[in-house]
């Protein structure tokens, strides 16, 4: 499997996400500012990736011997929603006031986080039968991840165990994360794949073509799951239909010490929705909306998939 | 107003809307195998729009001196779902059988088109209230009409009532409707209007930043109104929401002799999901479904805005 970020003679890499499929190129980091820029550019996404880069952002940023406090700081404001940025940023400050050095901090995260994921895949593979078709929306796979992935991790458990199911994703408008990320996770793997426009998907459940849905979620909080935009709009069709609906993450990614509602939903650059590959899909002056997340409301969610168990936290 | 289409010289020119809004320029069509081309490329789409085109491709057909029994069955065949072709054509035949020419009354039913929309704009205007954000799906407005439009018709009657009020457009994957015309059209009429992606209308919806959702119709029949890909999902967001959702179309799109579940919904070429603007947004072997509309299923519908007035025919 294609590595999300490697750690070698003290320097980053990132495989570059915003190039994907189309290039398999890897961004250098050498210090924590270019850390937080891969993350605000989405070099690196994914809500556990997000985690772990900002980790080995804080090792960067000892090595270079600055005042981790303060880089602490900076490294929180990359990006406002996925709550895995700053929990990571705590854990490796935490330790390295206990004289544990970052270094040694992210290098265990990174594993433990795709240790975490395959317990995730082991308790989410038990709800998946055989011959279900799985939806998903954006990429919770191996690549929104240190490895493995959370929702496409439990498909990638259920399809090595032997189940003969298939996937759809939504392609996942603006950035395109279902049609360049997930897409190619599965086609790497072997595993059958569909894509399909975001808009589509209400139209296979009405027509009994989903069987299950599957995605990640940036933040776990009182009251809902804040997630990639679309997947409310996903998470109401299943619910009209009766199609189970789950959310697949790590502890890492609960918050309950806030409501959803409470919670900063990132707007980001209206260009990422009037441009697609570089060209305009409209004009350049038009007034865009481009919320990055929404929330799914805790009535719509059958259950979250965690490594300690599917629960019902709400 | 720029013409979707125009009839000169004996041959109809339709607008590209492939071009919109990047290039203004006519597509000529000398003859109906040109018409059919057209429709089945999009050049021209929108039910009502197509239903005039098809009426002047067997104008056409008959300065060609062409069998137009013949020719009305392939017209027929250019695209399946929107049933304003089928009407289109065999008002034509029916005519053309009492001796009234084609080209009138192709040209009748072009100045039709635009009075039935202006009843409907007139009708419509009186559910939308002074202060409402009214957001709609894909372009069911004057280029997707012979001029005026349905949906869009109602939100500019409203606007030249006098009413203030704002607009939000679904861009509309696979074919970027919304982002290319519905935005162009209101944009070109001053109305505040505001681009989001198809799975950012939920989102808003809970923000309680929508008032009334008006989308137009490929075919309303028994059980519901199939229309662009997308509309399901917006319509089950507004209903979840508690948000009024019209549909607005011509009596021509009426098909109460079919149950809407058993009409045929388009599958198109998986092209239009894998590029945007010539470039692929994925692996070009990617496994595509691209159904180009769905199902509203009638439980879901505030109310249909005709020329008659305001129906709830179910």
């Amino acid at each position: 499997m294609i590595e999300t970020l490697y750690w070698e003679d003290n320097n980053l890499y990132l495989l570059d996400q915003t190039k994907l499929p189309h290039k398999i190129e890897y961004f250098r980091c050498t210090n924590y500012i270019a850390v937080i820029e891969a993350i605000k550019n989405m070099v690196v996404r994914g809500a556990p990736a997000i985690g772990v880069s900002a980790a080995y952002g804080m090792a960067l940023a000892e090595l270079d011997g600055l005042d981790l406090d303060f880089v602490a700081d900076q490294i929180k404001k990359a990006r406002p929603t996925a709550v895995n940025l700053f929990w990571a940023v705590d854990k490796v400050l935490e330790q390295y006031n206990k004289g544990i050095s970052s270094v040694q901090t992210a290098i265990d995260m990174h594993r433990e986080d795709i240790e975490i994921n395959q317990k995730i895949g082991e308790y989410g593979s038990s709800v998946i039968d055989e011959n279900d078709t799985i939806l998903t929306h954006c990429n919770a796979g191996a690549l929104a991840c240190a490895g493995y992935g959370t929702a496409l991790g439990v498909i990638r458990r259920a399809h090595s165990d032997g189940k003969n199911i298939s996937v759809i994703c939504d392609e996942t408008r603006p950035v395109l994360q279902g049609a360049r990320l997930s897409v190619f996770e599965m086609q790497e793997e072997n595993i059958p794949v569909k894509l399909i426009v975001d808009g589509a998907a209400g139209r296979l459940m009405q027509q009994k073509k989903v069987d299950k849905v599957v995605i990640g979620a940036d933040r776990v909080a009182d009251g809902g799951v804040a997630n990639k935009i679309g997947s409310l709009m996903v998470a109401l069709a299943a619910k009209n239909y009766g199609i189970p609906f789950y959310v697949a993450a790590p502890m890492s990614t609960f918050d309950f010490e806030h409501n959803i509602n409470d919670i900063t939903i990132e707007q980001r650059d209206p260009k990422e929705v009037l441009c697609i590959n570089d060209s305009y899909i409209t004009r350049p002056d038009t007034v865009v909306e481009n919320p990055a997340f929404d929330v799914v409301e805790k009535e719509l969610i059958t259950g979250i998939i965690t490594e300690e168990g599917i629960k019902k936290p709400f």
